[in-house]
């Protein structure tokens, strides 16, 4: 490993010999993790910025996706010119525990036996996920972090940082998230949990070849589950006014089962096409863990003692859209800073679709980052 | 068939030669159509009141249902001192095309091959279930009716029944509903249409024995969607209250995919409860009669000129937390009927229970509906 190669993106795995004590008690060994670098480490090591994605997300923050081969997934966030900017910082992004693009996960072998893991993975949670991140930062030699940034499942590590490592970060940002999952947030995730197990193709977790590959996954359980998923990430109004009662090409209605209207087609797109880069396993690993996910919980109920330590300044950022993480889950992340004493900057901003709007066009989102990042402290 | 049994709930089916022409094009030959009435018809023909169920509700409004042994699913709203009452109105409730408790629907035998019809049923919707009832109440000797009164999908028939029979009706009720299915409507039934076809049982909808029996069902797949749809229904603030993020009986998480939240196995209940008492099938071509169900596009796109004709006044409730149908298509069904110079009279009443409120205790809800079918006009 060289940690000043000049390749823009420069995807890398590394295997730590751990053990990692998870949250479930179980020690895991040894920890794969795969993950991009961009831009250079400073000298004095105060530039590095960790990027923590979301569900579905990936390591491929800003390039492109090796499976997909589509632009990475925050690149209106990350790149030249952009707020958090490869000239500028030493920009970190890390596969999280549990998933599926080479960082340890129910594809990955269990030293065990040999053969992949499968259900008998230990059921990890965000926390743990934050863990491997440090793991990670030790190996490349960064310290203090200048900042940790996410949206949704992303700005629940970055809310976990503080909490879980005060003296190494100093600036959060926190996109489109909250500190706890609701029984709503949880419900959805268990329709989609059981969508999968549904499929006679899951076989109790056991569809993986020698090596972890899936040649015959339950993926038409996991296409309902992203389906189901899907619609929580649109607005109401983002989908009437992208799709309304708009039918397929044809003029008429079929009288028949087809996908008639856009909107269905639009969802049965998004199911296959997710299948083709996602492993079933960890979904349930990864959705799990957001269910598990209560900030406070594990701070004995009460949100602001998670910051009572922190020597970070916060940013929240919410869309007034979004019903997935209202603005209310938010604002009570800011309530409890402000009772931790926590400097912390927050804003709703206005836009039409619903969750997924952190991942998109959003001059004003970059505006809060850029903004929020250079401030002198 | 006795006209004035005294039984209170009187379970009974008729087949009539029809044809029935379907708004597909299709001519039905026989019609099924299995009903309950309570009360006596008046000589005057005048005391006949239409309920109309919703999505996954039956005839049995008012008495025990014959497979769960449950009350009737309104017995709030109709019975013995009850806003609607047998004694003094002659109530009827048919099950409606296509679904499952005993009038013609896709688990019916086709007389064309001996067999049950399974997906070459045709496609029907919201007016043909009107249409069909128009023919029950031919049978029955009703000519006008004093309300017809419906709830979610019951309350789409209740507005199609003045578009479709303007002469027939005197007064509707419409609760918690909505004249056109919205993108996101559409979006929550295709997930549950898609986790039933995912279901290798499905088997392309021919899973019945010769008498239209089925021993092995999709199950899976319908309680999954099932599931998705029952989230639907709850309001996030009641499910919050109800469950919150409350642990079953086990102190802690296990770390395991067991149902580790009440909401989990609360919703894991539901679904397997469901499946026992619907057929998979059913649910398909009554959520694609839901689907289709836009009431303006049925009359030029003018939601107003479907009341041109109509000679009935209208009462419209909706709740505050209903997220499915939420007030503001309430609002738009009276801004068309107020265009269409129909009396009108529109509340919107508080509950936390979302959708399902118009199926739970609510006073307000029986005062409404009590005091709009007892005023003069």
């Amino acid at each position: 490993m060289t940690s000043t190669d000049q390749r823009y993106g420069l995807a890398r795995s590394v295997t730590l010999p751990g053990p990692l004590r998870l949250d479930g008690g179980v020690l895991l060994s040894p920890v794969d993790i795969a993950y991009e670098t961009y831009g250079t480490l400073d000298p004095d090591g105060g530039n590095a910025i960790l990027i923590c994605h979301a569900l579905t997300g990936d390591q491929h923050v800003a390039s492109n996706h090796p499976v997909t081969g589509k632009p990475g997934w925050w690149t209106r966030m990350v790149g030249p010119g952009k707020p958090i900017d490869p000239a500028r910082d030493f920009i970190v992004c890390a596969n999280v525990l549990g998933s599926c693009m080479g960082s340890s996960g129910p594809a990955s072998v269990n030293p065990a036996t040999g053969r992949p893991w499968g259900m008998a993975f230990p059921v990890i949670t965000i926390r743990d996920m934050v863990r491997t991140q440090a793991m990670l930062l030790d190996h490349l030699g960064v310290g203090i972090l200048k900042s940790v940034v996410g949206g949704s499942m992303g700005g629940m590590q970055a809310l976990s940082w503080p909490a879980t490592f005060p003296d190494r970060v100093r600036a959060i940002v926190v996109i489109a998230s909250t500190a706890r999952h609701t029984a709503q947030n949880i419900a959805f995730h268990e329709v989609g949990r059981q969508a999968v197990m549904a499929d006679p193709k899951w076989r109790g977790g056991d569809y993986y070849g020698i090596g972890g590959e899936a040649t015959d996954p339950p993926a038409a359980g996991l296409a309902v589950a992203r389906m189901a998923a899907h619609i929580t990430y649109l607005s109401e109004a983002g989908l009437t006014e992208k799709f309304g009662r708009k039918l397929q090409a044809r003029e008429t209605k079929t009288f028949g089962f087809d996908a008639d209207f856009q909107i269905e087609s639009y969802l049965r797109h998004q199911g296959i096409a997710f299948v083709d880069r996602f492993d079933a396993n960890s979904y349930l690993y990864i959705t799990r863990a957001m269910d598990y996910f209560d900030l406070a919980e594990e701070h004995g109920g009460q949100l602001a003692r998670a910051f009572r330590t922190s020597k970070a300044r916060f940013c929240l950022v919410s869309f007034d859209t979004d019903w997935l993480y209202p603005t209310a889950e938010s604002r009570a992340i800011v309530h409890a800073l402000n009772a931790a004493g926590a400097p912390v900057s927050f804003v709703e901003l206005s836009s039409p679709f619903g969750h997924d709007a952190f991942l998109l066009e959003s001059p004003e989102l970059n505006r809060v980052v850029d903004g929020f990042l250079k401030a002198r402290t």
